[in-house]
């Protein structure tokens, strides 16, 4: 097995969560000593998460509903400079081929900051860009592939209504090289019928 | 990518869960249409899912401890002809090979009936087996890798106590072959110093 690199957010109590989201939980349940489990208390789209279809689209495809191999990628890196609340440009994505288009904004340092909200976000031309090429999945390392301080959905409604998934709050893209080709897995829960969820995000 | 297969119980209320354990509930949140977002409670061990060794070993590993290559391995399908609360000897496992050891009872047809609590069952000998043997992890198609029925847990102990990792409520091993070698993938959620974790188990 090659390394393999870990893309995802610790799931704790007190981490950052989408405004309006239901509030990440974690409580330990009554069980007899030795044995110890948790309560968990989550939303379909808290920490490092997928977005299906119905996230967004009315009658759209649940997250059970795709095929495995949607969620086991080739994929490549790429960084962007786009800084507080500036639109990603499609130029930011000439050339690039790939069946998971992976955006690194660097934003993964302000989780659990204020500044965390105020992230770069695919324009809507970024977003038809990406559909025009392809792609099967865009993961960014920030809160929303959309502007989260303008309240706007563009690339959510043009990704997935044209089926490209998206995983959202990557973090440590910074162990990637961008142009390298990784095979990108981040698999989600077996949620019957739902719009999204948390998942361990690797890439090798 | 070739064919890969899912391992994995669907998560939705009414599905089977530990007595004792928290109830798995699954509730739509509050949001403005068009936008769907869900409530999860989950327990660390709802449906199928990975035992750390702090699930019963005091002091022992938690989930994000462990590296992220002991979710990814090469593994085998021991089927086993055992019935209902019939420990599983030693012998069933004479010269088997590989990191991951994934044991076909056949109990997953019995998920949501009274019958999936009197599953087969590791006898302790086989447990130690297992870990003489060199096994990373062990997964089983049933509730408990010890008897549900007689509340024993020398496979829990034997095996977490030995850094062997468990995975319990697998699905669907009718899918894979006897004897061939499979990549076998279950990766936790990030649970920050959690117990286990609920997983989408697949194999190719």
């Amino acid at each position: 097995m090659p390394t393999v690199y870990d893309l995802t957010h610790p799931l704790e109590n007190g981490m950052t969560f989408y405004p309006g989201d239901p509030e990440p939980r974690i409580v330990p349940a009554e069980m007899t000593p030795p044995w110890r489990v948790t309560e968990l208390h989550f939303g379909t789209h808290s920490g490092t998460h997928l977005d299906a279809a119905s996230h967004f689209v009315p009658g759209g495809k649940t997250i059970d509903q795709y095929p495995l191999t949607r969620f086991i990628l080739p994929g490549v890196i790429v960084p962007v400079t786009q800084g507080d609340d500036e639109p990603i440009p499609p130029q930011a994505f000439a050339g690039v081929a790939g069946e998971a288009v992976i955006i690194r904004t660097g934003w993964d340092r302000f989780w659990k900051t204020e500044r965390y909200l105020r992230h770069p976000f695919l324009s809507p031309e970024a977003a038809r860009y990406l559909v025009e090429a392809g792609v099967s999945l865009v993961g960014i390392d920030a809160l929303n592939v959309d502007s989260t301080a303008r309240g706007t959905s563009h690339a959510h409604e043009i990704l997935l209504g044209n089926d490209v998934l998206i995983v959202e709050n990557l973090a440590g893209l910074e162990q990637l090289a961008a142009g390298k080709a990784y095979r990108f897995v981040a698999l989600p829960l077996r949620l019957a019928g739902l719009d999204g969820s948390p998942v361990r995000a690797v890439a090798w």
